[in-house]
């Protein structure tokens, strides 16, 4: 439509992409209160298929944003993983049953779900949050078709530098042809399929009409759009890395079997048939990755589409559990893949536009890691974006994005590239067989890469954020990330069982006055507040209550200078205590400052910010002092952000280094450009 | 408008009023597929007040219906009751902290959600439930104006005896003129206030337009139109007992105060200044029950509701409260009411008509007790209607409504009347002061109905349902409800910690094939189907597995007496095994009997029948067989009710007496009358 003036508006944040990276960006967004859009070119979220392995990290971080019951209640728990392998006479047999999860490392365990699932329970979670202040709505059907950066306007706190034109397309031209047919074909999404979204574009603009697009303004942009991010396309960023040869299949389906372990998580290495994974989910559904070994790249590399259909991956299935059977009336879906391992060179553009998920890592799926990495990059920057959106934190800590999670996505490729070598290749006939794979370091790097698996093994390196020592840049990806201001390292050995870097683990403790046993993680909402956690230690001795008088003396000064004039006083810094005192030897009234537990004039005491470590009624003791190895009687303080990871650790004198930490982080808000 | 021919139509279920008890028989239709119709005279449900404590069993229950979870997360969980009293000098101080709910009883503990919540959930579960066969709605704004039963028809499985003529409201006539106000006047729906179903109707007829009429004949009726019950007066049916001098103010407030246990439930006496419940509740929130020592009933009875305000109520607490202080911005609700207790005479007419909840007991609300034994009736009735709707069951098993629940309804009474005496009180200066009330006695009275107000203490007499030994009769509130055929009586030595009677108890066991966790009672759901428990014992040994065998042959026979032809064979009796072999040493296939796992042609084996008393991956160890008392080698088979009682318990080789137990209720199919 040459000469037609199109609509303009503008948004802080533009996401592309509702899958589950995107919801997981726009979940942020909702629960901080940012001025938000999220388009995505389908015209209906997915019903079928698609990742659906969650790890323990994920469920954690669903629990902060409070949907985390509804997967566990809905989900298939993963419990035990079976090793089959041959025998000596070349049947399988079950050589070894070991825990899915790591006993003790969360309080949740490896479980499975529907992908489907999940992104309706982010929507809930995102309408919840938002709908009172800027609600968060999913377009559907929507593409962006032109991106511009103004490099001039980047530090510009106010500005919009990006502009991006969108095209709506009509629902007809945002339903692929797959949906809604009885059983869908994986493949059109699989990475052995081009992708759609040129051809959506062309088409869609051959029959453009008018009030079909639209030119948006953002501060901020997260492309969430998958292998064939059209975002990065735009950037020019390149992805590093091969495919291999091995092709896989998947199929959902019902089984009718006599294998024994068809409702465990189990990886079967046949003699020479190739190898399976099983994985029981929910609904009596089991999905089965079926190495399909007749299927071998061409010349150009890519697998033959046309040899791969339901009843090909059932035979290859079926050859590899031999002498069991394996048979299925009902199947949910299908596709397959070709194995590959690439990470993107640049996570972000000027710390303007950033590329998520798929967008800038793809590996194989069968170590259940794609859906979690991916939600856990926007996990990672959301709240990064949304502090700098709203005037909180210092435009500089976006750096940590790429440091953190690239590094990350390098890890997971060199994983996954291990592990698919070893699960693709035949077993070792004997020790003499070099050829073969070894099914003893097989199950060594499985065990090896539980943890890491789990999600909980993610480190990050020293920087503004994370006070470790040393030197930021070697830690991370490369990327500067070091304070801007005075360098701060936290003293570790306080805390013994916690680590800078890592997650925050949690472990059982009561509210001091209602004796109510917590997680103490369900106190740490998604929120975008920093959190100071004050172990208090023994309430009781004169001396430590000496500590803590005089440390509440100084944090009250903290919190005023970095929370903006008329907000609560927990609302950039949330302080959280924990005593290890018994509980009715104190009085939260009489024994604690009020800056531990703020008064306000409609609502009164705030009951909800101090804890105890101590006996509860039903649910035993949770011994958080000692599983966090911290001194029961003089305790510490920890400082946590607001993605539960560990910033800081000091003693309870150590309120200089609590200044420069925030100071290198966060805004004053007298400085703030208005 | 006469002459008017009415639109006609018919029901099986026909349930007035769709409060709690109403929502809960409605949740049981909505669950086993009955054709049902819910109507209330209110134009919106409620949005404040209302009675919110919710027991262990209550929760159990929710949780048989797949809701519990929701509940436990919104509600505040009430875990320590304090108890004031006056000191020497008079002034009142903390006397004793103890368990709210006995430890160990439940998987809950006892907690607190307003009414409406619980409301919505219940819908939620009745949509989910029946919106694919029998849509179950609730119509508002619909009263009965006429009822008619032919007594004639009451014995005919395929009549409709029952004829009510509906009016339809307007939205305005429905809609009461409280609601929509900020702050409602709770004395509107209080037993201080009069009924308004007459005045509905009058009003309405006034306004009589076409089509707001229609008449439903109904196999089964359901009144849960509350204490000034419609049904009830219709059926010309009396209650029995007396009103008190006392009378109760009632305050939901966000509470501004420095009393240490505003967050603990508390019972506090006052030297002279009256008595004081505190009950934490959600969102802040804070229930105060407070004597109106001040407002006394007038000569007809009847407390003058002009005296009581919201400033009377707060005035009479801080009386109480001093030295402490206490007011509030923010005030949610308030009410007072005048205790009164009563019981109906007769629960039911002709066991066609049934009345439940308020309509047939009423008494005071401190204990906690009103919303749970008002759904508790219906809990236990609904099933019952379900399963002889559904030509399952033989009609007299209706009759153990009345005997099970009259029952119940006067022990509460009798509790209530001894607690509130105790608690409206003043408390004895010393020994000698003989008109006070011992602080002691009333500890002691307390402390001994908490397993009663847990709900766990409810123990259902003899009856063709329990196969108690003793005169039906005598154990239940008069009515005859034995055994038409032989009596079994069955053996509860062999299951030492599981009571005939009461609800079965709950503890982890693990899914034999996953080790997947679970609280038995998840598998327990409200699904309308009697269970035989298998407890199969030491898996391992020879002999014990030819007694399982032996019972498994015999058991499919019985199975297929009861079991529709055509419906899968755990339809109307499902059977659930635990066996106490370690997991690892047994194979689900090869060891346990088909009838235990039964295969379909579509699905497979079925994965979810067959459980273990062993050591979970994460969870710890059940000790299932140790809690229950169960012998761990030779087991034993226990019969739930649909609604999780304990029917009986026998050896593997008591067949004779399963087949008796069953044939004394259930309708052999060829037997049905077409």
């Amino acid at each position: 439509m040459p000469g037609q003036i199109l609509p303009e508006s503008s948004v802080d944040v533009l996401i592309v992409g509702a899958g589950p990276a995107g919801l997981m960006a726009a979940a942020w967004m909702a629960h901080t209160g940012v001025h938000t859009r999220v388009i995505d070119k389908r015209g209906t979220k997915i019903f079928n298929g698609q990742a659906d392995g969650l790890q323990c990290r994920s469920l954690e971080i669903f629990d902060s944003f409070g949907f985390a019951e509804r997967v566990w209640k809905e989900a298939n728990h993963m419990l035990e993983i079976c090793m089959w392998n041959p025998d000596e006479t070349g049947k399988i047999r079950r050589s070894d049953r070991i825990a899915d999860t790591p006993p003790g490392i969360s309080r949740f365990q490896e479980c499975v779900l529907h992908q489907g699932r999940i992104e309706r329970f982010f929507l809930d979670s995102i309408r919840d949050a938002s709908w009172k202040t800027h609600p968060v709505d999913v377009e559907r059907g929507v593409l962006p078709e032109s991106l511009e950066l103004d490099d001039s306007k980047v530090e510009d706190h106010e500005a919009y530098p990006i502009t991006v034109k969108l095209r709506h397309l009509s629902e007809e031209e945002a339903t692929p042809e797959q949906y809604g047919k009885q059983l869908q074909d994986g493949l059109f999404r699989s990475n052995l399929a081009p992708d759609d979204t040129d051809e959506l574009l062309t088409k869609s603009r051959a029959a453009a009409k008018e009030g079909s697009e639209e030119i948006v303004r953002a501060k901020y942009m997260i492309g969430c759009d998958g292998a064939h991010s059209w975002v990065r396309r735009q950037l020019g960023f390149e992805m590093e890395g091969e495919p291999t040869d091995f092709v896989w299949g998947v199929l959902d389906i019902i089984p009718i079997t006599d294998f024994p372990d068809i409702r465990n998580r189990c990886m079967i290495h046949s003699a020479s048939s190739g190898s399976l994974m099983v994985i029981p989910r929910e609904n009596k559904l089991v999905r089965l990755y079926v190495q399909l070994k007749e299927v071998v790249p061409d010349a150009s590399g890519r697998a033959d589409r046309s040899k791969i259909t339901p009843d090909t991956i059932l035979a290859a299935a079926q050859k590899t559990l031999s002498p069991y059977k394996l048979s299925y009336k009902y199947c949910d879906w299908w596709t397959a893949y070709q194995i590959g391992q690439r990470v993107g060179r640049n996570f972000s553009k000027q710390t303007r536009i950033f590329l998520a998920g798929d967008a800038v890592h793809t590996h194989s799926p069968k170590a259940g890691q794609g859906m979690n990495v991916s939600m856990q990059d926007c996990f990672n920057l959301g709240w990064k974006v949304s502090l700098v959106v709203r005037g909180i934190a210092q435009r500089y800590i976006l750096s940590t994005y790429q440091s953190e999670r690239r590094r990350i996505a390098q890890d997971l490729i060199d994983f996954d590239h291990k592990f698919s070598r070893l699960f693709s290749g035949r077993p070792a006939k004997d020790l003499t067989d070099e050829e073969g794979i070894s099914m003893q370091e097989f199950k060594d790097v499985f065990m090896r890469g539980a943890m890491f698996t789990s999600g909980l093994s993610v480190d990050y390196g020293a920087s503004m954020l994370v006070a470790k020592p040393g030197a930021a840049a070697v830690q991370g990806d490369g990327t500067d990330v070091s304070a801007k201001g005075e360098k701060v390292v936290a003293k570790e050995g306080l805390a013994k069982h916690v680590e800078l870097g890592k997650r925050f683990p949690s472990f059982q403790v009561l509210n001091q006055v209602d004796s109510r046993p917590w997680n103490f993680a369900q106190w740490l909402q998604s929120d975008g507040r920093f959190r100071i956690v004050l172990f208090a230690g023994a309430m009781t001795s004169a001396a430590q209550r000496e500590r803590v008088g005089a440390f509440c003396h100084q944090l009250e000064n903290i919190l005023k200078r970095f929370t903006p004039e008329g907000r609560p006083i927990d609302s950039v810094i949330e302080v959280l205590t924990i005593h290890s005192a018994k509980r009715i030897s104190v009085e939260l009234l009489e024994d604690f400052p009020q800056v531990l537990h703020p008064f306000s004039e409609e609502q009164g005491w705030d009951y909800n910010k101090v804890f105890v470590d101590d006996e509860s009624y039903h649910e035993g003791h949770g011994r958080a002092y000692e599983q966090y190895g911290i001194d029961q009687e003089r305790g510490c303080l920890i400082v946590l952000r607001p993605d539960q990871y560990v910033g800081y650790i000091g003693e309870l004198e150590d309120v200089k280094d609590l200044e420069v930490y925030f100071g290198n982080i966060l805004v004053q808000p007298q400085s703030v450009v208005k």
